[in-house]
């Protein structure tokens, strides 16, 4: 409950390392104005960072008769972070540097009927044997192991999944990597999570205390960021927007609840809107999410009507989801991602603006912008990555 | 965005004084233990509570051969603070001393066409006069003043009032009331925050890190509590659950939005549910909400059966409500409070739950409580005064 003195230096760490990446190469003084902190706090963790290997000097600056300042970035050649994106049809790795730059990838498909967990675990220890031989990492170099996982991630390390055919139910996912991974940290989190770290680290959420980053996808769900930190809330399930009610008494969902959030703007709710509107479409490939929704965002900009009035139906319904966001929690921005608002989010970004306009209260509204995800990489295994750095500077 | 050092001043003096309130009388070491904090923190907190003149030493107890420790209380005989609740029929005052117990209460009725800022200035500072006349208070020992206007509050002192009868839009209330009482530091918040701010303090979310207060009346919202805190969101707006959406294309409401909670479980929505299943209902005063309300409680408990549905059907909105805010916030606790909640919160309450359970997500449901409010005073006026209290001590 009580805010400690190691949040305020963690907070602080962050925010100097932040600046680090995204403003290299900068002197003691430019990362105090910029973070707000004394020269004094700024230059500690400045020499705490240079002690932990994440930062380097790497040059110098005149400083008009006094004494040259030194240059300083993340260091390049510091250790190596690696983030893991689990879907559910592939694994996939990517290795960083300590500016969070990819310097190698390995991805794996999943197929629907060979997702046991040791498999899955076996894809994972393959990606990353693979990315960090290309890479020429050696193990000891490797700060840790972010795997993002869409599922339920629990304290004690087990996740359940909740993926039309994975019967993932408490499985100890932690202790299985980290047999297989021996001396290297593993952080579980699920994609919701990852993403928004990646938002607040390098994408739309910089800078700001109130945010909310939704995913769209097959799932749908919420990152909140609340005061500039992730919430979790009280058993670490805080964020699941996407199973709150939109229809009472509307469509099933398969976590059990009622008419909620997903069931009309996950990939699969999307389809139905289709089949609803047109049951012999030529866009609606039943067994495949990604292609129907890519054909629906190309008929859109062609002017279908059919997509139209689908990519209508979805907007208004995400914008009174997100008029409930706005309404409760007064963010200042909301982002979308996720694969589906990859393809359809410039689409309803309209629809979804017009309709939370008219559901919102006026005050929180105008306080609020939405936005789609600007990072033009895999956010998720960034996001993963950035949860071990973060790890690291706790 | 960052965590300060002040705020963890203020949270570990917020945390002595709230021990020391109740469970005095305490020695430090008590403190310390109840507290989490180190015995030398402790100490330094109760030295600068007592230069407050919050905290009186009342006392010794002996320590088997040791030195006498010294016994701890609030300063009975210290500052005053004021707590005003202003609602739309009436403005109540409270005189408090440093323990939060209340010395006096003065109250004037407020009648739907006298509500001018003025009017109701004028009566908030003839409360004052009255109670601080019985309490024999002398002006100079009034800490603050906290008044709860039900609406919206702005950082610049203004308000807006949404009550039917009150035309009250950017009201510079501040200022009025600073006019009329020189010298005594004057709060203003909503009934929401005050609420929160008891629940805190005195009732059932002591100790809790992450709560949502729910206030039922004629008007419904939510106080948020995120580590700890009150969360106040983007632009000082965040918590109006009850203008989030439950039934699209619903009932309109008088805040412009459509079919949101209010409409549905505030005093007048479960009017209009009586209204529905039986428009000649002896039980509906169409002029007078609480008559209305009082008489469903009542003809509930005698077991008539129109009684017993409409509290079914407000029950079971208010479940899914309470299910969204479960399965987006993840709090430990939810307290229903309000006269609504009073009058028919036994009543609903296992309607809530069997609709919550049905519509919340497994794990966070099973995270939660849902309570009533045990707090048997005013929680408004009491909240309001700690406001001041938790001002004092910032
Ligand atoms: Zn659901
Ligand atoms: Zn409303």
């Amino acid at each position: 409950m009580k805010r400690t003195y190691q949040d305020i230096r963690r907070t602080n760490r962050f925010a100097v390392m932040r600046h680090l990446i995204a403003s290299a190469p900068v002197v003691r003084r430019d990362i105090a104005a910029a973070t707000g902190l004394s020269v004094a706090t700024a230059s500690d963790i400045v020499n705490e960072l240079h002690e932990l290997g994440l930062l380097a000097e790497i040059g110098q600056q005149a400083s008009g008769g006094g004494r040259p300042r030194n240059l300083l970035a993340p260091a390049l050649e510091g250790p190596r972070l690696i983030g893991v994106d689990i879907a559910e049809t592939y694994v996939h790795v990517e290795v960083f540097d300590p500016a969070l730059r990819v310097l190698a990838r390995a991805e794996y498909e999943l197929h629907p009927h060979t997702n046991s967990p040791d498999y899955v675990v076996d894809r994972i220890v393959r990606g990353i044997d693979d990315a960090i031989a290309q890479a020429q990492v050696e193990r000891g170099r490797i700060l840790g192991v972010g795997v993002s996982i869409p599922g339920q991630v629990r304290p004690d390390g087990t996740a359940s999944v909740f993926a039309s055919n994975w019967n993932w139910n408490d499985v100890p996912l932690l202790a299985l990597l980290t047999d297989r991974l021996p001396d290297v940290p593993v952080i579980l989190d699920n994609p919701l999570r990852a993403s928004t770290i990646a938002e607040l680290w390098f994408g739309a959420a910089r800078g700001r205390d109130n945010v909310a980053v939704l995913t769209l996808g097959t799932g749908v769900g919420a990152g909140l960021v609340i005061q500039g930190a992730l919430y979790r809330g009280a058993t670490n399930t805080a964020g699941e927007w996407g199973h709150t009610n939109l229809v009472i008494d509307g469509r099933n969902c398969r976590r059990g609840c009622v008419g909620c959030v997903e069931t009309y703007v996950g990939a699969p709710g999307i389809m139905q809107h289709l089949a609803e509107t047109d049951p012999d479409s030529p866009l609606l490939h039943p067994d495949d999410q990604m292609a129907t929704i890519n054909a629906l965002a190309t008929a859109h900009a062609a002017g279908d009507p059919a997509a139209q009035q689908v990519i209508a139906t979805t907007g208004r319904y995400l914008g009174i989801a997100i008029a409930n966001l706005i309404n409760l929690c007064n963010p200042q921005i909301i982002v979308l991602t996720g694969w589906v608002a990859d393809s359809l989010g410039s689409a309803v970004l309209p629809h979804v603006r017009a309709t939370a306009a008219r559901y919102a209260l006026a005050e929180p509204w105008e306080g609020t912008e939405i936005s789609l995800c600007p990072i033009d990489r895999n956010p998720v295994s960034l996001g993963a990555a950035t949860l071990v750095l973060e790890g690291f500077l706790s």
